[in-house]
């Protein structure tokens, strides 16, 4: 099942819905440049970690194919390999935390780049728009692949009649399918399993109030909205069962940083002992960044708190969850458990040891 | 020193800065009858709780005022004494859960029908409204002096170039006079203890980003507004060295009721081994309530939340931090420590054990 928020043009543009301005209006944007997309992605028009890797990598394709129709690359290889290094470059310095975003970068520019070094220099660009693209429907097939197998891994941690606390938006909105904590959600709630989704409300820029209310009200899940400072009275009032976040990037450690906020249900779940769960594909953990002091957190604009003048903003996107304060982290591979540094090592097929080193 | 929240008309109305309007446009709104003080204190155009009881009892005198000025109550004291049971009652029910609402509509009911007894039938509307008005300046007199000695007991608490993280606001818009938490952190700041305050942002109506910026920025406090997802991270980073907020009601537990988000502030103060104190007049405390659960928290409307159709909203205005995570309880007697229960029997004059009795 493939996401609704980026989809191909017959011409091979990219469009996506402009997640800024949902609940309210549904507009897809079409995109075939690399400055188009780099905007989307600062601007949080496409978001959510894996989304951002299917958008840059079709953005990537999309941008080649028109570049390539307007006659540039007549260098042949050298020309485009070049194009090619900076329009990646630019793209992965759109946002920072994700790992997803440079993951997916690096998988097709190494596809193209293999393509460009087995052709002729008269059919540089043809070869590169047609790697490009493939690769690039590759990584989202990928994606919506690992969503479905992410969703059948988690439901199993679900209590029956789970009331489920979730934060920010981490369905089809966030990714390249059904979601990775939401798509968890969407099958637990296909088995019967879900009472409710406390979706918290996620401030600033309210993916739990716009976007995963959104997908609550088309996927007809009960769910209920909170304000991020409710977290902690749902859960002294024993209202919530266990709780689900996403990630945007996981260390090799288990430290995992996610939407600022998460940081406080994981503490709280902690306190009051329910489960907290982290759920995310294998390309969100990075092996090279031993602990969370070691995840980029991206500072955002003042403006997105609204404050008066007279008064500075601290507006960090992101948190890091230390990982004893983690159940579980659902991924395509199965739940894994603590300690994390081995169960990590161990699905991503490298020797704690070696990736200890490597870091 | 007197809140500039609120103040007397020439004529004996009230006005009152319309806090749904801070900090875009500072707007004074005439009050003379009671249905206009309920409403305003509904639609939280004038918040805070020591403040709502100020604004009640003023209230009250102006509206009387005015009825007394069209001329009715000429069937004397019986008449006068019904008008004020009716309206003392409206206001008392506008909000549920600050005790200071109905404290002070008790003290200035008691002083008026105190008045009411002791006069003709003739002078009933005349006495009713110059006992009420009198009444309601002594709670308002009071209120600023309680601000002050709050801020001079607390004081003693905050540590030097302290960090010190807030919720809500609790400052001259919340009360009579210089706040509560804020009155302690204004005098800590002009003592020289004050390195930064970290203003929570406060969902759903943003009183930290609206107006406790509003009065940093005109007191020249430095301050950072964070969204409430942010608490957890600031603490975790070592950015915060103690915590402070006020409160609408503390049981004789200590259990105290304060701004939805208090909860989880205090809450992981603890678990990051920050002093986590409560500033509150001794009118907050509420010695027939036993413990925090007996509280009633106030639902407020979903449409605070601004959620698309298909979902629900859980919006309480307050949630209950247990006492055990308060480090002292910052009032006009000093700064009560644990345990709670004997601390505050003594400041209010009660044994303990008959408080528990009356409870």
């Amino acid at each position: 099942m493939y996401s609704e928020a980026i989809r191909w043009t017959a011409g091979g543009a990219v469009e996506l819905l402009d997640q800024t301005l949902l609940p309210d209006r549904d507009v897809y944007l079409r995109v075939d440049t690399i400055d188009a997309m780099v905007e989307a992605i600062k601007r949080l028009r496409v978001r959510g970690a894996p989304l951002i890797g299917v958008a840059a990598a079709m953005g990537l394709a999309a941008a080649a194919a028109r570049v390539a129709r307007e006659g540039s690359w007549r260098g042949g290889r050298v020309e485009a390999s070049t194009w090619l290094a900076n329009a990646a470059h630019a793209l992965g310095n759109a946002r920072p935390t994700a790992v997803n975003l440079s993951w997916a970068l690096r998988r097709v520019t190494e596809a193209a780049q293999t393509a460009l070094a087995t052709g002729g220099d008269d059919v540089a660009g043809e070869r590169m728009v047609s790697s490009l693209r493939q690769e690039a429907q590759a990584i989202w097939d990928d994606d919506a692949r690992r969503c479905q197998a992410m969703a059948y891994a988690g439901v199993s941690v679900i209590p029956d009649q789970a009331r489920i606390l979730t934060i920010c938006n981490t369905g089809m909105l966030a990714t390249g399918g059904i979601g990775t904590a939401f798509g968890v959600i969407r099958l637990a709630h296909q088995s019967g399993k879900v009472s409710e989704v406390v979706a918290c409300e996620t401030r600033p820029l309210r993916q739990g109030a716009r976007l995963t209310a959104w997908e609550l009200a088309r996927t007809g899940i009960p769910g209920t909205v909170i304000v991020d400072g409710a977290v902690a009275t749902v859960m002294q009032q024993g209202l919530v069962d266990c709780a689900i976040a996403g990630a945007d990037r996981i260390a090799a450690s288990g430290d995992t940083a996610n939407k600022i906020g998460t940081l406080g249900v994981a503490t709280l779940a902690n306190v009051h002992g329910i489960p907290f769960y982290i759920a995310a594909p294998l390309s969100t953990i990075d092996p090279d960044c031993p602990a969370g002091d070691g995840i980029p957190i991206e500072e955002r604009a003042a403006d997105e708190l609204g404050i008066p003048p007279g008064v500075r903003a601290h507006n960090p996107a992101f948190d890091v969850t230390p990982a004893r304060l983690i159940s579980g982290i659902i991924t395509e591979a199965g739940v894994l458990r603590p300690p994390y540094r081995e169960s990590i090592a161990g699905a991503l097929g490298i020797g704690a040891g070696a990736m200890q080193e490597r870091a």
